[in-house]
Formats: structure tokens, sequence, C-alpha cells
């Protein structure tokens, strides 16, 4: 890369065909919270055993019919972005398919995100803008963190900042199944990549 | 929606024309902090001129030679996409084109995300990730709150936490132009999308 390009590459992000073929064999719906934390949770595992990505899963529901709208796996090692953590896709996924950049807009049903494990830095973020209304989490940040994956720079009181945007958020739905689903990456060698560590570099 | 789709779509995020060809009349390289800093601002400014998105634009840099690398603006509106701020754009387009997900990774010269504005939450906890060693911010935070974004769950101490990482911040390089084109935006009838608002609803 001597030159300017004369085009950029287009950026795709597409879920492993293994989550459709799932998808089959499951139910369109899913009426409690332990069954929505359940079926995350599965991903969660299933992309360990797949070989498609880390420990998470997590997606987009209708908070009224408690409709599967979007699936999500992390998928930063396969698809070379460290965006791609399995919030992020499912809320990514879930505004392509509903048209909106805001999954809280008039006319749309609520949504609600469930996901494996509490969000980093990044993806508490993320859900601030993406429009979810209910927010619902299995293994807490301190779990991650017990097997070596840094959480980021995320306050204290991360909930209280998500409640005052109008987001209700539930922690610990089956919280010891989505934990041990990070222990067992860990145990098996699952590669924990995190920020970059070391020290500052002098600006060039 | 009434059954379990048979393929989910592929998420694509595109940078416009417009970049490509606006470069076509840039250099290459920008020697000084003060010319990648322009540059996007200049790219910040652009995306309103064209009717492509948000006031906010960033590009990643080789550290070593201030090569461009992957330019970004925010494309939030126009891909239906929250998380297509401008500094996501960037890191992602630059890790597609040096093929990894961590810009830091052992054969990489190190990587500079220059962008026209602080990070907002999300930002924050993706430049954590993405391996840049150098972050570069032209306005605040607080001018963007002034003209009504929201930065989100950002801890006060942010600049320590990505220096705890290895990532060196620089501040207020700028900070004039790329508030102005902030204000300019607000003035101009730009919509401020933001976070959801209003009471958190009784989950269903």
């Amino acid at each position: 890369m001597n030159s300017t390009p004369n085009t950029f590459p287009r950026i795709q992000l597409e879920l492993p065909q293994w989550i459709t073929d799932f998808l089959q064999q499951q139910p369109t719906t899913f009426p409690t919270l332990e069954t929505r934390m359940d079926f995350v949770t599965t991903l969660s595992k299933l992309n360990i055993e797949q070989g498609t990505g880390g420990p998470f899963g997590a997606s987009v529901f209708r908070a009224d019919t408690h409709q599967l709208i979007a699936p999500g796996v992390n998928l930063v090692l396969l698809s070379k972005n460290s965006l791609a953590h399995a919030e992020v896709m499912a809320i990514m996924l879930a505004q392509q398919i509903l048209g909106d950049h805001d999954l809280g807009a008039a006319g749309l049903p609520p949504q609600e995100l469930v996901t494996s494990c509490e969000p980093c830095a990044m993806c508490l973020g993320a859900i601030c803008w993406s429009g979810v209304r209910h927010l619902v989490c299995g293994a807490r940040g301190s779990d991650a963190e017990t097997i070596g994956f840094d959480e980021g720079p995320k306050p204290q009181n991360w909930t209280a900042h998500l409640e005052e945007r109008g987001i209700s958020v539930t922690l610990d739905i089956g919280r010891p199944n989505a934990t041990q689903v990070l222990r067992n990456y860990v145990e098996q060698g699952g590669e924990v990549y995190n920020s970059r560590q070391g020290p500052i570099e002098t600006p060039g």
C-alpha cells in the first residue's frame, strides 16, 4: 500500500451457517427469561464447539411476544473484527432486519437484548445507542474477568446509566450455567484475546 | 416474521463514494498531528455537506510513517446501524485491510486513531479492543454534549483507562475547528439522534 486506494473494501459480517441449522430445531418464541437465557447460553457453548469464536452468545427478542428477532455470537477471530462481540452482532442484525438504527423507534415493538455475559465497556455503550428497552444478563463481568477477559473502562454503576436512559436491567439469570461455559472455554485452551498491554510508545 | 428465517442477512457497511473521490486530491501521508486532525475534521464537515451522516470523522494512520490506512465517518442514519460511528468505521476498515482483529499484532506497524471528537462510551471500549497504540482527539466530549449529543456511560478518568492498556492519548488538537463543525451541524438543523429516553417499561 504505497498509494491511496481507488476504493475501500466493504465490511461484511455474517453469522455462521450452524446458527441457522440450529434454529431449525428451536421454537420461534421463548416465553420465559430462563428459556431466553438458556437459548443464548447454548449459542455461546455451540460457538466454542463449532470453533467459530469466543464463549459469548446474545440475542434480540421482541419484548412483547418474546419472538427471536436476531441471534449473535462472538465472531472476533473469525471475522478479523474486534467489534464483533455477540451483543454487537445481535444488535446490528436486528437493526438490519427491522430497517432502523433505533430499535426503540416509533412503530417498532419494544426489544430486549439477552446476553450470556454482562456487556463489556464497548457493548455497554452500544446498548445505549441501540434502542433496546430491556437488558438481561447471565454471567457477571467479574466471572469473565476471573478467566482473564478484560471488561474495559466501565463505570461501577453501569446499570444505573442504562436505567437513566430508559433501559431496564435484569442480572444473574442462569448465571451458574453461563459461567460454566466461560470456564470450559478456558479449560479447553480457548484464546483469551484482550486489549493491547505493555508500555506506552512515544508517538511518532 | 412469524417463523424462524431460513437465513439471516449479511451485515454490510461501506464508505460513501465521495470519500474515495476526495482522497484522490489528498496526500497519502500526513506528517503532523495538525494535518492529520485537519484531514479528519474535513471528513466530518464533508459528511454533513454530502448528507451521509453526523458531524464526525476519524481515521487510522500508521504511527511510524503517518500513512492513511483507513478513513471513517459517521454512517448511523445512512446504514441504519447505531454502531456505525466514525471511529468504528475506521477501526473495522483498518482491521479488514490489514487482515487482523488486532491492529497492534506482532508483524504490524503501530497504528494511531485520529478522531474529530473524543470517543463516546462505545467507541472508548472499541478503541481498547482495536489494537491501536495512539489516540488523538479534536473536540472534547463536552463540546458534543453542549450541542445535545450524549457521550454515554464513560468513566471520568477515561484517558487513564486507555493509558493503562498501553494506548497514548493526545487531546485538543485543532479543537476550535472541530467544535465549529459540530456547531454548524446543529445550526443547520442536523439530527441529534441519541439513546432512548423516557420511563423504564415493565419487562413483558
